[in-house]
């Protein structure tokens, strides 16, 4: 038994602003797509990230990574999934996985870190009331696998 | 007889980041190398915009164009010059022009309008004093021909 | 009486990467988002973008231009409607439009002048044949308004 | 003993484009000021990232990652050292690390891993010999510490 995972895909069109003269995706721009997953993963468990921030929270990142399997192209629509466990912690672990959608064929994987911020101390804090909440009820679902 | 020109000329080194497939800059991009050569020119004359933040003021673009002429490659160095007429309006009125270090070639041509904003009303504000201490400065020297 | 105009409306929602310190997108940012609208209503007409330069053309930008009216958010929706006269030339004239979706309030206006470019020469050209052949059906629609 | 290892220290000046409502330099353009380090590493031993190009071999980055911690914020200079160890390999494994010039707090560190792709094949490859060549002279020198 264990928690049900926070999960979201997101779908992303790959413009030619992120296209390099490689002719594949910048690496550095997975990042901004991994940003889009995670927003939509919040929004779609009740936590829109611009709330966090009204409610006098910030959420900046502390580590980051990619690695790079396939470079996606042009016009591209990619899946990113964003994924994780939830933790009644004030540091948010996520992972991704980009899929080209058309053929399933894995492009890129990542992981970034968060940290909840007082945005009047700029200290690291405990998470919003709204974030404890949400947490709260996943993890009072457990599923079976 | 007219006021010297308020003019700077910023060197910007082409990223690989600002490429796109087809070989050549994004067309967006020019518009960061724009920022760079005001924020220049600014910081030249003794108004680093961080010191106009700093008071209470903000100076956000209203329009902006660019005429492209040739593509800027992955690692070209260009020269950007901008320059502006001094004038004591909460207006400024910059123009652009982007040439090929190695060559002289005219990559592109720009204009952008600023208009200085009161921070807290939001609102369209008389320049701050810093400003049109310098622009007094610039209005008084005038030039010959 | 007269063509019926070519037309598209792109959704966009404003990413965390977008905006500036001064809380808004960023002045340059706005021609990507005019990138998306031009390339879905080429998309939406048959005209993929990909397929262009998969037929040994190429389309860059050879002018653009922006107004600002107000600042775009993170995370609001908008609206970037782009739209052409059909027209049998080798220059596209874009306009563009973004909107605040919740409220319809006018973010942005712009246009971009696009032009065919032979990919081996480098030279302008006359359109691609899937082009032309696009343009001649909206030619032969007339509307009267 | 151990050979001399390849660094360089590149200088960059925060844009106004980098940073985003946080007030800091977005997590994702730090890839870029990793990318603008590199090439001028590269460069300053001899091996320009275009002319890599232009002998038929491409680079991708096939892993990435960062850890922050300061956000680097507008007007700030950076200095970015990348540092890799000669090695005879067609994977090239970089490190870097983000100091704020004026107090030498750092801001982040990181690390990418480059492999020399074949540009007609797009498979790995052993590297192109005027990179051979480099890493030999650097693994000839030896250096006591």
């Amino acid at each position: 038994m264990h928690p049900r995972p926070i999960e979201h895909i997101a779908q992303i069109r790959v413009r030619y602003a992120d296209t390099d003269q490689m002719g594949i995706v910048y690496y550095g721009k997975y990042f901004e797509y991994f940003e889009v997953a995670r927003t939509e993963m919040l929004r779609a468990i009740g936590l829109p990230y611009r709330a966090i921030e009204e409610n006098g929270f910030q959420l900046p990142v502390v580590d980051a990574s990619a690695k790079y399997f396939r470079g996606a192209r042009y016009d591209d629509l990619l899946l990113v999934k964003a994924s994780m466990k939830p933790a009644n912690s004030p540091k948010l672990e996520i992972e991704y996985k980009i899929v080209l959608d058309i053929t399933g064929d894995v492009i890129a994987t990542g992981a970034t870190t968060l940290v909840f911020i007082d945005a009047r101390s700029g200290k690291p804090s405990r998470p919003p009331a709204m974030y404890r909440e949400v947490i709260k009820q996943y993890l009072a679902e457990t599923v079976l696998e």
